[in-house]
């Protein structure tokens, strides 16, 4: 855990250089807007520890696995998100000497990430080993209005000298992944232009043939006037820039505008690249700097207004929220069907960009509730669209029919290869069937379900029907060597949560066939004509609910992990000596394996999603057994815990498990922030406030909310867009307040009892 | 399943030239002597599909391993064999025109692996693309009386024409492993010599800094006098050959004789390396090849004295079991304690060379029988001297004593990075207990013990103490997450197998302590000291044995094979659709996992070693069960069903399974010899029979037999070493006949009665 950065309710401030946290920094205050994404790296040259990223959405490659002992079914590759060209460039020498952090002496060192208005900004003084001393203050922002455009405002004021100085900015594609196999470079180049006014550069990947053009453009100015500076075009491999040499003059700010477009061929075809991207630089350079910035923020108070959850009496707890909700909406606008949420987001490449089934479980009900609907829908289509690759994933693992989702992906096929996890974590197909219900009950849109949904819930039924197997020694139903949600155990037969939620598909798949049988017969009809659906099917699947088995401890009357989980020695975490923490950097595998610690929610996450289902006192008996024995080395375990906890009126438990799960990366818990933010269990925050502390459900239709408050907060609130409504609820110490901000008037329920409010109006509780 | 191999009682022969199965036969006519090894590669240029391989025993790399996913507690790097310096080269050159069988029309090839005389011998015509033709008679052998040797007889012949030949005798060091990670190349050259008469070539390993120095010379004779020729030396990187210049006349024949020394810092000292090669090369220079073929097939015929075994009436299965023996003892003569038996042994690269448990437990017996009783002794040597590293090994995986033997060592490191494997496939450590108890009940040698058999055992059994936990669900003692011998199951609880070895092997400890207490207490006592053994300790091992889970199926009276196993869908092998096998090559690994198909003996290993704790009923009941579910992907596995099926009499599944071990790698049962012969596995042949059909037991010291003889066969004979005794024995349809060739008077026991032998007298039954 790691503490250096002051708190503030919308920004996030690094006082002072701390070049040992670089990569945690970089991370951190991370830029994006869906389209793309750029780690917090310096303009200038900086040769001290730092990943280097920039990342188009969707752009990825297809690199080769590593992997010791192939087995039947793993992937050809691992599509990974690439680092992309580096358009944030601009080298400075002043006299010979390059500016270079790592070699100067920094002072009054500032970087403030304004989540308000959506920029990055730093500020500093430079002393260079000659002694000369200037000021830097750098702004940068990708844009909310036109997706391709990044802007910068990087200015140099002398303190202490006038000089000579070359500013260089530049494009340059010559770059690799960190974790790229045998050091490859993915990128090669197509095209490029260089003029003194500006440069294009276009690059290819060596597969998949994506393409990424960049063009910039720039202004100097001097004294706020045009600058006198000649231009030396510059040009390498992958590479084009240009030194701007002019005489700085002690005190006088000079400031370079560079303006940058990122166009790719996922959304131009290869001819109309460049046309484009020129058409959109001038757009940009026209309107200029400051109101690309007006317009920007202008979006980002939009988005705010939507989103924003405010709790007054903890700064801390503030700042981390409005932080996990910053990042949420540079991650994913929803804009583009074709594009999911990857667990690490546009802030590193670990994780390569994926979609995992964090998007189902935990980034859903955030975009349900706080974008329109088409975004959470878009998700959801996400994987309508994958439905075939899914089915042929089945195939690939012995299955004839139905289908398996992959456990990591970027295009609908598979590219993980742990057995363990690529063939046995298989309740991720269980998430998605959760998703199509939990968007389903949340909008109401049963269109979607005729559409989409049902077909997609099918595949996933007769998934489950070939992948149980009847055991005849204990007559029931079994789903043998799985992994569960907590991946410290492997291969293990009946994991409660995978044959509950096994079932529960089975359950939900019937109920709309059904509803959609009586009110919908011929959108039914045509869809069991194109499944070639057979009743022996869905009497199968009723067989399969009515006698799977669930393992439970009588004695305890809990419901048990998985069969055998009470033949490990039973230890609570709280005994651990803590210098085992975390477990998986200190254990070996097997021991992990053997023992019965948790890493996230596995029983709780099953009751979490059918909460409906279960009464308080099961809920509680299990969450008092499993939370002790959770280490929470997942960064998506502490927020089902704040929820169930908060739902158990826990407000102590509830409120620690807030704090792990929305400062992680802030606080730098896990101690891998460095590697890019926790981008899927930020949405967990989310749900933390408003499903977890608002109580927040829709029941048979109905908005609810069972809010309970932490003891040191004077109050929380945050708004939820509802079938067509805008609701805000704030909770303080004392009382209940919701407005209907916007809509009909509108029935919900607040602890139990129902409320009408008319539009605009207000109820105090 | 490939038979292109003709049937011979002595000779594995291949007819006519069959290049789409170089691989294979390159593996199966290899040659070795337990110092070095060479597969049946050409020594003239071959530009078709081959595996060039020369291997020298002990002298390996540590290769970077190649996993995908790290795991505390891998190893660093993965040991394997190294392809070392190709001593057997001889390019030939006729008029220009290179002799390359892939481009030739060939005739009357065939290759002959003479099994008695211990040499591989190729004749053949090759019509050259000019339409010359010459006839080739190649022969070469491994020294059995000097152990650095290899020697080559190269004859040519022209057929139709007169010309000019070029003769390349070469050392050639720039070879590579196939497996090698970035194809990296292993060697670099440290010094070389060339002249007319012969050359030096040493090179060393870039890790570990192995030398190895070939040394050659060679003799070219024509017409049976000392040819006329011109010498032209080469030198390259790594390389050191002569071009000897001659004129061929038709129908003459020309013979080079290339003579051969491979001696490695293993052996000698960097500054002895030269010296002492040359002595060699020149000793076994001035014997000529016809005198040390003499030699070396006067040792081979001294080892199938002592380790033949004759089939009458069964060609085939007299062919098999002689390749199965011949193999084992090219692989290891047990002269160097150092050294072990690799699964391929120097046949291929393929399984790094290393160690397995395979040693323990199927190779120790042959040697036990077959040879000099310091020969097991060195293989149970080799472990002890990896004691601490074991030691180690265990406590890098957190257990603060005992000891855990590597899945897979060169030098007592694990070398194997499959968390499944390395981790969990604990019961190595059970098969290393057994071969100590093997051993001593074999040869009576209790000083072994002292020294130091009983200190491995006390390891061992520390590590079991620690291994197991006590489950207060079952109130018992349980093992979880292991990997038993059935490799098609991973991370399982309570594997029968895993938990009875354990068990055994704190009791055999505990019987070793009582005794040795009573016998020679100041040698118990010292070691007591030496590992500060408690008392609670044994106590506590008691405990264990006394509260040791079990896992039965009742209702079938069977040891069940893990917990959980009878939730599988149970079906047949007999009932596979055949296009599934072998299942390894067409099931992806959950569905394997999750099937109850076992890939090699796991309960039945069990009630083979031990064997005389459960009576027969109980071992047929297994057997009944466990067999039909068995598909024998393992090549160990074959055998112990062998055994097991005589010993209940079933002679049709013994003989089955028989064939299927002695014929494994002739006739490439499982589509993999290309890649190496299965050396290990060869040893479960030989117990096939002598344990198997002979029911060769030692019984309370006593030497016990209760055969059974296939149908099919007239009689078979082996002979067998014990204590001091070399006894043959004779099975027909008829009689058994036993005869003391050697030694003191012996009581044994055949059929469950006893018979005392005079020294050289026989007794039939």
């Amino acid at each position: 855990m790691k503490q250096y950065i002051k708190t503030d309710e919308w920004n996030i401030i690094e006082e002072g250089f701390h070049p040992e946290d670089q990569r945690l920094s970089e991370s951190i205050f991370s830029i994006g807007n869906g389209h793309m994404g750029q780690r917090a790296n310096f303009e200038e040259a900086y040769s001290g520890d730092s990943l280097q990223g920039s990342y188009m959405a969707g752009v990825y490659y297809t690199d080769k696995t590593k992997v010791g002992w192939w087995k039947n079914g793993y992937p050809e590759y691992f599509a990974k998100v690439l680092n992309a060209t580096n358009w944030i460039g601009i080298n400075i020498v002043i006299d010979g000497e390059s500016l270079d952090l790592a070699k100067c002496q920094v002072k009054e060192f500032r970087r403030v990430l304004n989540m308000k208005e959506g920029f990055l900004h730093r500020t500093l003084i430079a002393r260079l080993p000659g002694q000369k001393e200037i000021r830097i203050d750098a702004k940068r922002f990708v844009s909310m209005t036109v997706k391709e455009a990044g802007l910068i405002r990087y200015s140099i004021t002398p303190l202490n000298f006038d000089g000579e100085c070359i500013i260089t900015p530049y494009l340059d594609g010559d770059v690799k992944n960190t974790d790229s196999n045998y050091d490859e470079k993915f990128w090669t180049e197509v095209h490029k232009e260089n003029s003194a006014e500006g440069a294009v550069l276009t690059l290819k990947t060596k597969k998949l043939n994506f393409r990424l053009c960049s063009l910039m453009k720039y202004d100097l100015l001097q004294g706020g006037e045009k600058s006198q500076h000649t231009a030396e075009l510059i040009e390498k491999e992958k590479y084009v820039g240009c030194n701007l040499r002019l005489t700085l003059k002690q005190s006088e700010e000079t400031v370079l505008y560079k303006y940058v477009i990122n166009v790719t061929s996922r959304d131009k075809t290869e001819d109309e690249l460049i046309p484009y991207g020129k058409s959109r630089l001038e757009e940009v350079y026209q309107k200029g700097f400051d109101a690309m910035l007006r317009e920007h923020s202008a979006a980002w108070s939009k988005k705010w207004n939507e989103s924003d959850i405010a709790i007054e009496g903890d700064m801390s707890a503030q700042q981390a929220i409005r932080f996990n909700i910053f990042q949420l909406n540079q991650t994913y606008t929803g804009e583009d069907e074709r594009l999911n949420i990857g667990p690490k987001g546009f802030t590193g490449e670990k994780y390569g960009g994926s979609t995992y089934w964090d998007t189902e479980a935990y980034c859903l009900p955030f975009y349900l509730s706080t974008a329109d609907q088409k975004i959470p829908r878009n998700l959801l289509i996400y994987r309508y669209k994958h439905l075939e690759k899914a089915k042929e994933n089945a195939a690939k693992l012995g299955f004839p029919k139905g289908a398996l989702y992959p456990m990591v992906t970027m295009n609908g096929e598979e590219c993980h290869n742990e057995w363990e996890i690529t063939f046995e974590e298989i309740h991720r197909n269980g998430a998605i069937a959760y998703a199509v219900y939990n968007y389903v009950n949340y909008t109401g849109d049963r269109d979607y379900l005729k559409e989409y949904g049902l077909e997609v819930l099918i595949e996933l039924s007769r998934f489950w029907e070939e992948r149980v197997n009847f055991s005849k020694a204990r007559n029931s139903y079994v789903i043998l060597g799985v992994t569960g949600p907590n991946e410290y155990e492997n291969n293990v037969n009946n994991n409660w949560y995978t044959n509950r939620i096994a079932s529960w598909t089975l359950e939900y798949t019937l109920e709309v066939i059904n509803r959609m049988k009586a009110d919908s017969y011929p959108a039914y009809k045509s869809l069991e004509d194109k499944l070639s659906l057979k009743e022996t099917e869905l009497v199968k699947w009723m067989d399969i609910i009515k006698h799977m088995y669930y393992p439970v401890d009588e004695e305890r009357d809990i419901f048990l992990q998985q069969d055998g989980y009470l033949d490990k020695e039973q230890c609570l975490v709280r005994d651990l000596d803590k210098q085992n923490l975390p477990l998986n950097q200190h254990w070996s595998w097997d021991r992990i394996l053997r023992s019965c610690f948790i890493k996230q929610a596995d029983v709780l996450q099953g009751l979490y999603f059918l909460q409906d289902k279960y009464d308080l006192d099961t809920i509680r008996r299990n969450f008092n057994f499993y939370e002790p024995r959770t280490v929470h080395e997942s960064s998506l375990s502490p927020c089902i815990h704040a929820i169930l906890a908060a739902k158990l009126k826990d407000k102590e438990k509830a409120y620690g498990m807030y704090l792990k799960t929305a400062r992680l990366d802030l606080d730098n818990y896990n101690n891998d922030t460095e590697d890019g933010c926790h981008i899927t269990s930020m949405a967990g925050t989310w749900m933390s406030v408003v499903e977890g502390f608002g109580g927040m459900r829709v029941v048979e239709e109905k908005l609810c909310f069972h809010p309970v408050i932490p003891d040191n907060w004077k109050s929380f609130s945050f708004r939820i867009k509802f079938r067509g409504n805008l609701i805000k609820a704030t909770i303080t110490k004392d009382a209940v307040i919701i407005k209907n901000e916007n809509g009909q008037k509108i029935t919900l329920s607040v602890n139990g009892t129902d409320y009408t409010i008319d539009s605009e109006k207000a109820i105090q509780i």
